[in-house]
């Protein structure tokens, strides 16, 4: 099968990665992590080395898993989480906050995929009003659904307006590593350091086989998770596997390398595009272009590589790239782009 | 660290699974299984071609989501499962079934984790009855969580017994490769053949990785599963390092080989310690034996081999054999016992 | 204290429905309304009589249950509620349906708080897309919480848009005798005979002392739902007590004589407030008048009479009439606010 | 219909409590007992009155609500509730705890309905270990449902317990009146004094028409509760119609005139069956009485009078007296068996 611009997930596991994996796999380890087993110990302190002392972290299956325990855990059923409209958690999971957490989202329009204090504002006025969901929890995505990421200042301000609100402020990090490339900056630099209290820390789109961490940058929010985790089926019994792989992935900067490249591919991607003539509709900030492709033309540019339509009235294509894509497959698909045209 | 006897999910992942892993991180596939990605169809075929063309197999992450999502699927809140106290679903899932369908488990209590007809008939007194769970799922667990493997005998009574009140019958197969080589038999010898709904089909406890599935034996039963799987947080992005898992674990016998020895290695433990004047607390029938260990001399073998205290009143300890436990694990195990007593 | 236009349920039980209580307060009846208890029986007949023989009638205790019970209960969890933005299921309710029934509510924004068939078809495109809620049941308001009411032409509209695409159709109708005198109809001609599948039926509000009712127009729907009221905490015990209003209510035309009245305040509430020069900002179609107050005066005025603001941003009050106000508490009400003017 | 004793709950609301809800049936009110209302406010007070400043009370409208909601707004889901196995919240409730609170409800079998510190100490094993659901409120019966009363220095033992244990005591008062008058003391006796953290105050089945009241006497506990109670379904738009029966229950000693004289007749009738031959199976403590009668005559004589089989395997059954049980009653039934022996 060719390469694909559909997501990062349709890539598999990196070759570094593969080798954790082998690595680990040497005889007897306790199950679940317990009885201090080595793989998991040294994950947990490897993301203390990135977050800080006061890091809780927690390995669980998915990102779906990842945002919506990390939230849920916080919050009561009769609280509510205000995210942008177009947030994974609120779009794409099935209900599965709602569902597990048993509360409510509250949705904010937004252009660009990211909320500002002001646009959470409106939503306090239901404080106090016992017929009103709670407003407890603000969720971003970094980098946003969007494509675009936000600024430590941007993220301080809402962590700020959170704190003073008597509410948490979680950061979906599905793309992190794509974000920190973007900025040009290490992990807490735009995380513990402006307030962020929990993070899905994400590995799969960048590279890893399957496994996210919640890491909880204030750790006091983190009591009881375990048991929060295991009810809620995301307890895996050979842990050292995903140990294993974000060992692997936040030691030597493995994170850095594959999120460095799928963010220089997507940079290629939308030069050469735009080159042709493509509207690029969103400046192009981390590993993914979105893109004006005539829609006559998608079908078949689509049976030669897989993308998806973003929105079928604009003819808004999203094209992401990932730690494997090739300057020959940003070639290749340019040249496929140009003899449809 | 030295082999344990802790529990089978204390092992790596089998040499073949690596390998099968390693060969299908090839390029770009279809994230979820979609766009019919070939990993995945054929893993849904090699579960067709065992459990014959109705089967419909879904892949989860871990055994609590494979029994809670099977059995909550064809249920509603009201209803009740009826399964042996000692079911792992009961004891130690940390209350996930209850959280996550929403619904009651209705416990008997057993001597060998057997259940019968007859145990589950008070429990039909409820039905009509408002005030109660209705009973809707009899769930059995193939091997039992007290070493015991129910005939194809026994699960077709408890089969025809729920059909005929209207009731469903699930069998939580975290162990059923072991079953089977206890039994001598195919899987659809005892399952559908014998009229089991659902099936939890499990392969981490013995040489997977990562990945459980979830088979409806009656297919009817399996409509919208794959929004309940999403919704509960257990749908896999790079689903093809599943599938790939299951294709190799079903394909050339690797299940048979795997269970087979591990339950070899449970005869020869019971059989040493036997010959040691150790008493066996149950028939030897899969691959963990149950046995009375002195309660003054646990502490300094569990120093030198890890397993579990079964009961604390009887003294009884627990020790799995798993797909790598070797004779001179064995050899190593009963020399220290030999030692201390 | 003085009447107040806050809202209906402000007032008290009407005194034909405290007779109705004094009169069925004899004796011992069999509690839950089971064993075929006579006032429960004749007010399941009292429904039949208004809604068609196929009507199945539950009754609970208030319209927050009623509304997420009769949606709950013909739905799973990961499909969804379409409805306004502006329902009180989705505004008001602190989050009860999504903990209830554990899944999502897509609202639409709407001018007047009515739905129409093609601002649902959007949310279409999710249907067989794993990663989003299905959509399965539409529910409108009748009244809507902005004072409109739906013409059975409209209602017909989104039955038939439903059921074509596998859907049912829900009405809260918390005032839906406001909406039968509004529309001079029987309760059955904007309901079943238009496709409405099930009915949340209140009274609370135009005269009783407790108790809403579920009505399955369609009774296949109504399977099992004893249980999920049971489960879900509203089988009340003394069911005769609710029972016995929806008996005085329904039978010798209570529900019109008290709606007609409430509707017949309101006309002249917004009447004598026009003349005044009050800008009044939606057809006054039930029991509800929306109006322009300047914000300076309001809290002067709301000493006196209670009412709520309904848009901050534009000074817009809602004034709600119920069974007791009088064409007195109009005028008064009028001559205050013409006095701080 | 002729009395009946099957349940005090077949009994209607007695004169008092008619004529409480007649008196507070005058104009508007505010509702869901905002803004101050006054009947609400009051009722708030005299639960204070008899249960020491630092009761909140939160009123509902049943049992079943009110043990639910009171347990589960302590707890959250991966934690447990331990209780007598015969637990009307374990037995007859349809599974609502596990649906409402996702938890899991740890049952200890009883001979007599009341449980003992000792009884739950092994369940403590579980603490710390994530596999299991960990024990967070132990709940028990006053009066139980197999017609026990606790005595104070047993529920001191019980709360003191909990209290080591980090867990919290809840009290389910469904027949709390009946229990005061049979130790002939005050409410706080055998509660706050005594170390019960939350209790269910039940007034159904003792003369009222509807409401019961979850009595937080640590009041820390009920932050956020009007939160837990809107979401969960069980707030009342016309609260004062609660209150104002709770004001007249609480005021002049309705409680115990009532609650004494159903124990009056309990006993009379226990005593009078005694004199028959027929065997009274347990202490008659409150206002229930168990007896054995021939499972052959059992139809013929409840065709006559309605009463429940509590167990039909040694044709136990259940009597129940109500406020409004007369001499004659129990004379009539006692002759009737009489007839048929």
């Amino acid at each position: 099968m060719k390469k694909s611009f559909a997501s990062d997930n349709w890539s598999g596991a990196c070759p570094e990665i593969m080798q954790a994996l082998q690595e680990v796999n040497q005889g007897h380890m306790a199950a679940y992590g317990e009885e201090n087993e080595a793989a998991t110990a040294a994950a947990v302190q490897n993301f203390k080395a990135h977050f800080g002392e006061s890091a809780a972290t927690f390995f669980v299956y998915n990102g779906t898993a990842a945002n919506v325990l990390a939230t849920s855990h916080i919050m009561r059923p009769y609280q509510a989480i205000v995210s942008a409209h177009s947030a994974h958690m609120n779009e794409d999971e099935c209900g599965a906050p709602e569902k597990i957490s048993g509360s409510k989202i509250l949705g904010i329009e937004t252009e660009d995929g990211k909320i500002k204090p002001e646009q959470v504002k409106p939503f306090l006025h239901s404080i106090g009003f016992q017929h009103h969901s709670q407003p407890k929890v603000i969720s971003i995505s970094q980098v946003t659904e969007k494509g675009t990421v936000y600024t430590p200042d941007e993220v301080k301000a809402l962590a700020d307006f959170a704190h003073s609100n008597n509410m948490y402020l979680h950061m979906d990090g599905a793309r992190i590593s794509n974000a920190a490339v973007a900025l040009n900056m290490d992990f807490h630099q735009f995380t513990v350091d402006v307030g962020v209290d929990v993070l899905s820390f994400g590995g799969t789109k960048n590279g890893l086989m399957f496994g996210e961490a919640v890491v909880f940058l204030n750790s006091e929010l983190a009591k009881d998770f375990e048991y929060h985790r295991k009810q809620n089926m995301q307890l895996h019994s050979k842990m050292r596997f995903i140990a294993a792989q974000f060992n692997c992935y936040l030691t030597d900067g493995l994170w850095k390398q594959n999120a460095g490249h799928a963010n220089e591919m997507a940079r290629l991607l939308g030069e050469k595009l735009s080159e042709l003539g493509i509207i690029i509709t969103r400046p192009v900030a981390a590993n993914g272009v979105f893109a004006i492709i005539p829609e006559s033309k998608i079908p078949a540019i689509n049976k030669e590589y897989s993308f998806h339509v973003w929105d079928v009235n604009t003819s808004e294509v999203r094209l992401m790239c990932a730690w494997d894509t090739t300057p020959e497959d940003v070639e290749g698909f340019v040249e496929t782009v140009k003899r449809f045209l």
